[in-house]
C-alpha cells in the first residue's frame, strides 16, 4: 500500500464552464463539435448497436450483444462530450436525448451495480475474470459521463449510476479482497474524478489502490501471456512507482500517468512525483513525434525502442495525442511548470486536432507525419475511441486556458475569451483574453478582480517563443520582472479592475531539426510557426516529386493568412530547392481538400544562400 | 593583358547624395560623425604634422618628414569623409579648412604629378623602387578625396592635382612601359571612380592593367622576400583571374576584389567574375565572423588558414570590415543577388560600427568578438586608417539604400529616408521609407514615380529573416508574387505617386551556431536578433563569470527598447544556466561604459525545458 503522504500545493485547474470562448480559431471548432460530430457519434452509436446493448441488457428490448465488450465507452464519451457542450450552451433536445440513453444506462446495470453489456448479456459466468476485458475501462467512462452530466444539468440520474458501480467495485476489490489490475486503465483517473464531484474518499483512494495493484503479477488474461505484449503492454511489468520508461499500450500508459499525477495531489507520495518525472522525460525526449503524437508501431498501438519515429508508418493514435493532453495538464498543476501546458498546446494545435476532419464527422485514428496519399479520415471505426475522445476532448479545451496557484491566478492557453476565475482566497477575478492565436503572437488581456488587491498573473511563455515583450497597463514590464520563470512571466502586482497586460510574443517561422538518433528524419526538417506544425500537401504543391522535393533550412517564407482556406489558415509560401514555388499549411488541417501525398519532415536542400561563420 | 569582352548589365548604385536620411538609427549617428568625428580626424592630422608634410613638400615651410610614409592617406580620407558630409549638409567653415588643406596638398605636387610627401622629403631617389611603400595607395585615397570634394562642392583644385597625379602614373607605367604590383591595392578602385567622374577611359584601363600586373612576379619590396608573408600578403601570388582563394592582408585583399568587381562591369570579362564568385565563397563561408569581420591575425592584418576565427585574439580590423562592406556593396550591383546586400548589411550594424564610438572620437583598430576587458576603443592611432576610413564610411552609408536596375529600383538597405531615384529610363521615382529598424522589421515604403507607370520594385528580403508579409497598396501580396528572387522579393506593377508597400519582416531572437569546423566556436553560440549580433557585457552581468556561465540555445529573452541606453539599443533580458538574470547588448555598442569583459560566442548550456522529437 502507498506511503500517504502530505498532499501536494499543486495548482487547481478552472473548468472549462467558467471559460467563454469568443475565438475566431476555436469557436467554430466549438460549434461543429456540438452540431456535427456529437450528432455523428451519437447517431453512429445508434446504427452499431452500441446504445441498444444498453435495452438489451436491461431487458427492455430483446435481440443480441453486437460489437466488442469495449463498446460500452463510446456511448459514454459521447455523452459525456454532449455535457460538455451543455454546460456552455443548453439544449432542450440534445438533454432529451441523453436523457433516453441514460435511462437504457440505467436499466442495464444490475442489482449489485456492476455494468457491463459485454458480460451481462454474453458472459455472466466470466466477469472479473480477464482482466483485458475492459471491464472497468468501460466503467471509468461512464463515471466520467456522470460526473460530466451532473455538473451540466445538476440531474443525478447517471451519477447515481457511476456510485453504485464504483461502491460496487470497492465491495469486491480493495485491501483484503480481490486483486485487480485492469488491462486498460482509465478507472484510475474516472474515480479521482469522482472522488471530487461527490466529496467521497473512498474513491480516490479506490484509484490509489489500483494504481499500486500494477506490477506485482496479479494481471491475468490472455495478454498477459503473449510474449509480444506481456505485462509492460499494459503497465503491469513493474510497480507504478518503479516505472524508468514509457512501454507499452500509448492510451493505456498516458492514462495510467494522468490517474497518477491526480493521485498524487492528494497523497503527496514523492515515489510517484519521481516516477512521473522520469517516465516524463523518456516519453517526450525520445519517443514524441514534433507533432506531439505518441507510439510509432500499430503493433501495439504504442511504444517500441527509444527514437523509433518513423513517419510514413507513425500510428500516433488521436486517443494517445488527447491523452497526452490530459497527462500534460496534471502535470502542469502538479509542478507549476509552463513546459507541461507547453505540451497541451502542442496536442491541441497537432496531433490531437489532426484527428477530425473540418468538417467535423470524419477522423483519423491514426495520424501519420508522411503520406503518399493512400491514408484518409473516415466516418466512424470498428473500434471508434478516437471519434468519441475527440467529442470530449474538443468541448472541454477551455480547461486548459488557466489554472489557480496559491498566489493568483495562470494564463496557460492563449484564446480569446472571458473566464471568471476563483482565486485561492475565494475572491473572483474576470479575465477577458482577445488574440489572434495560433497565427499572431499578440495577446490582450484585461485582469478585473471584483476588488482591487494584490496577486500574481503569470502567462505562460510558450517554449517555441525566444522573444516577447510584455506591458501592464501600457507601462513596458523591464529586468527580472519581464523574464520567465519555470515557463512562465510572472507579475506579482497590484491588480485593479480593468488591468490591462499586453504580450507581444514573436512568431517567427523556425525550422526543427529532430534527434540525430531519430533515424527517420537524419537529413530532414520540419517547419513550425509559433504552436503549429506546418506540412506539405500535395493540394497545393502539385508540381513537386514526394520522394524528391527538398527545402533549405534558412527557406524565407512570406506568411498569408486565408481566411477561407481550410477554416482560416495562415499559409506559408516558399521556395523548395529547384526554387520552385510550394506553400505549407497545417498538419492539423491536411487531408481536408482532395486525396495526395503529404509531409511534415521535409528532406533538407543545401542552403542556395549560404555565408556562415 | 585582359580579354575586354561586353561591359556586363550590372545595377547602378544611386548616390548618398540622393538619399536624405531621417533615421533614428542612423540620423544621430551622422551628426556625430560630421560634428565630432571629423573634426577630432582633423585635428589629429594636425597634431602629428600629417597636414605639416604636405606643407614641408611644398616649400610652405620647414621641417622635417614625420611618421609613416602612408599617412597622406589619413588626410585624404578625412577630405573625403569631410566632402561628403558637406554633401548633405554645407558648411562654410569646415570648407574653408578643406580648401586650406587642398592648398597645401597642392603644392606638394611635384611638377611631374608626382605626389608623396614622404618621398619628396625623405627619400626622392628611392621613388617606385619598392611596391610596399604605399605610393599608389596614397595616390588612390588622394583620388577619391578629389572625386567627392568636387562632388560635393564643384570645385576642381584637388581634382587637377588628382588628374594630374594619375596622368603621371599613366606615362611611367602600362603596357610597354614600367611593371608595377602596388603592395597596397587601392589605386585600382580610385581610377575606376576618376574615370566614373571624368569620363576619360584611360583611368579604367590602368585601373585593369594595374590589376592584370598582379601574380606574375612583378612585384619588388622586401615584403615580397619575407618567407611568412611573400607574394600573397599582398595578394602578388597569382594573377587575378586566377584566384582562388582570400589571402593575405584582409584590406588589401578587400580593396582588390572591389576594384575588379568595379573593373568587370566594363570589361565584361567573366575570368573576373569567376574569381570573385570563387574567393567570395572562400571568405564568407570558411574565413569570416559573425559580425562580419575578417582576418583573424595580428601578424600579417589578415588571413590565416579556413576556419581560423579565435575570438579573443580576433583581429578583425575595422577598415577590413568596412572594405567588405565596398566589395558585397560592388558585388550586388554586379550580380543583382541580394545575398551580397545582407553582407553590406552585417558590416553596417556590427563589423564596421563596432569600430567608432558612439560619442564618435574613439575608435577601434581591431575588433575582437570576446575580451576580458582589457581591449578598449582609443583617440588615434600611430597608424590611423580605421578612424579615417569611418569618418568616410558612415556619411556614405546612403549609398547603400538603393540601387537602379534595368527595369526598376532595388531597395537594399531600410532606414527612415527620402530619396530621388533615376530610374535607368531617366525617370525620376521619390522612394521614402519609414521604419524603426534595426530594431523593428516593419517598413513603410511610398514610391512616387514624377509619371505613372510599369516598373519593377524589389525589396531585400535579408538572409536573417525566414518569415515575412508583404502588402502593396493595402492589398496582401500573395501567390509567387510575394517570394523571394535572389534575395528580394519582385513587385512589377503600375506605380503611380504616392503608391505605398509595406513589408513586415519577422525578426525574432535567433541562436546562431558557428560551422563545426571552427574550433573557436565549438560547444558555443551567439544571439542575433535582425541584423544586430548581440554581445554579453560585464557592465549589465556584473553577477556573471566571464569564463563560466553559459546560455541555453532555447532561451527566451524579453526584448525592451531602451532609448536613453547606448544611444537607444533593443537589449534582450534572459538567463544564463544558472538561473541568473542577464542582459545583451548589441555588439557594436560594447566598450562605451565601464571597461569590462565582452563575449559573443557564449559557452552554450543544455535546455533547461528540453522536449525534443
Amino acid at each position: 500500500m502507498s506511503k500517504v503522504g502530505n498532499p501536494v500545493k499543486g495548482w487547481q485547474g478552472v473548468p472549462f464552464s467558467k471559460v467563454v470562448i469568443d475565438d475566431a480559431f476555436w469557436r467554430p471548432r466549438l460549434e461543429v463539435l456540438k452540431n456535427v460530430t456529437i450528432k455523428v457519434c451519437l447517431t453512429k452509436c445508434e446504427e452499431t448497436n452500441r446504445i441498444a446493448n444498453f435495452a438489451l441488457a436491461g431487458g427492455l428490448i430483446e435481440g443480441k450483444f453486437e460489437g466488442m465488450y469495449y463498446n460500452d465507452s463510446d456511448v459514454y464519451k459521447v455523452l459525456e462530450g454532449a455535457a460538455y457542450a451543455l454546460m456552455t450552451e443548453r439544449d432542450a433536445e440534445l438533454e432529451a436525448e441523453i436523457d433516453r440513453i441514460i435511462a437504457l444506462i440505467a436499466a442495464a446495470q444490475e442489482e449489485d451495480g456492476y455494468l457491463s453489456t459485454y458480460y451481462t448479456l454474453e458472459a455472466p459466468a466470466l466477469k472479473w475474470t480477464d482482466m483485458e476485458k475492459h471491464e472497468m475501462y468501460n466503467g471509468g467512462h461512464l463515471i466520467e459521463a456522470a460526473v460530466a452530466y451532473y455538473e451540466a444539468t445538476g440531474k443525478c440520474e447517471l451519477l447515481d449510476v457511476a456510485c453504485r458501480m464504483a461502491d460496487h467495485y470497492d465491495t469486491i476489490f480493495g485491501p483484503g479482497k480481490r486483486h485487480w489490475a485492469e488491462g486498460h486503465e482509465e478507472i484510475e483517473l474516472a474515480l479521482v474524478k469522482l472522488f471530487r464531484a461527490t466529496g467521497e474518499e473512498r474513491y480516490w483512494k479506490l484509484a490509489l489502490w489500483l494504481l499500486e495493484e500494477r506490477g506485482h503479477g496479479h494481471g491475468v488474461g490472455a495478454i498477459w501471456d503473449k510474449p509480444d505484449w506481456g505485462p509492460a503492454y499494459c503497465q503491469d511489468d513493474v510497480p507504478v512507482r518503479d516505472i524508468q520508461e514509457v512501454k507499452g499500450h500509448a492510451v493505456r500508459a498516458m492514462y495510467l500517468y494522468t490517474a497518477m499525477a491526480d493521485v498524487v495531489l492528494a497523497s503527496g507520495d514523492s515515489a510517484y512525483m519521481d516516477a512521473l518525472d522520469r517516465v516524463w522525460a523518456h516519453t517526450v525526449e525520445r519517443n514524441m513525434y514534433v507533432t506531439g503524437g505518441i507510439g510509432p508501431s500499430v503493433h501495439n498501438e504504442g511504444f517500441t525502442h527509444d527514437y523509433d519515429l518513423p513517419n510514413e508508418s507513425a500510428y500516433c493514435e488521436t486517443c494517445a495525442a488527447i491523452a497526452m493532453a490530459f497527462w500534460n495538464h496534471r502535470m502542469n498543476l502538479l509542478h507549476g511548470d509552463g513546459k507541461y501546458a507547453d505540451l497541451v498546446e502542442r496536442e491541441m494545435y497537432n496531433g490531437a486536432l489532426s484527428g477530425i476532419s473540418l468538417s467535423g464527422d470524419k477522423f483519423f485514428y491514426v495520424n501519420p507525419l508522411a503520406s503518399k496519399g493512400e491514408h484518409h479520415r473516415v466516418d466512424w471505426f470498428h473500434t471508434s475511441c478516437c471519434p468519441t475522445n475527440l467529442a470530449r476532448f474538443l468541448p472541454s479545451i477551455g480547461q486548459y486556458a488557466y489554472a489557480v496557484a496559491e498566489d493568483g491566478i495562470t494564463v496557460n492557453q492563449y484564446m480569446s475569451s472571458t473566464a471568471t476565475v476563483v482565486a485561492a482566497n475565494g475572491a473572483k477575478v474576470e479575465m477577458v483574453q482577445s488574440t489572434a492565436y495560433p497565427w499572431d503572437g499578440r495577446i490582450v488581456l484585461t485582469v478585473s478582480p471584483e476588488q482591487a488587491g494584490n496577486f500574481t498573473v503569470r502567462l505562460r511563455l510558450p517554449g517555441w517563443c525566444r522573444g516577447y515583450r510584455v506591458s501592464a497597463q501600457g507601462e513596458h514590464v523591464t529586468g527580472t520582472e519581464a523574464l520567465a520563470e519555470k515557463g512562465y512571466i510572472v507579475l506579482n502586482r497590484h491588480w485593479t479592475p480593468g488591468d490591462t497586460i499586453e504580450l507581444a510574443l514573436d512568431m517567427p517561422v523556425e525550422t526543427v531539426r529532430s534527434r540525430s538518433e531519430v533515424e527517420a528524419n537524419r537529413g530532414r526538417i520540419a517547419i513550425q510557426r509559433g504552436p503549429v506544425v506546418y506540412c506539405a500537401e500535395q493540394a497545393d504543391n502539385a508540381g513537386l516529386d514526394y520522394d524528391g522535393f527538398a527545402l533549405s533550412a534558412q527557406e524565407p517564407f512570406a506568411a498569408e493568412h486565408r481566411g477561407e482556406l481550410l477554416g482560416g489558415v495562415t499559409v506559408l509560401h516558399g521556395r523548395e530547392s529547384e526554387g520552385k514555388p510550394c506553400v505549407l499549411v497545417p498538419y492539423y488541417a491536411w487531408d481536408n481538400r482532395e486525396a495526395g501525398f503529404m509531409q511534415v519532415w521535409v528532406r533538407e536542400a543545401e542552403d542556395r544562400r549560404l555565408y556562415r561563420f
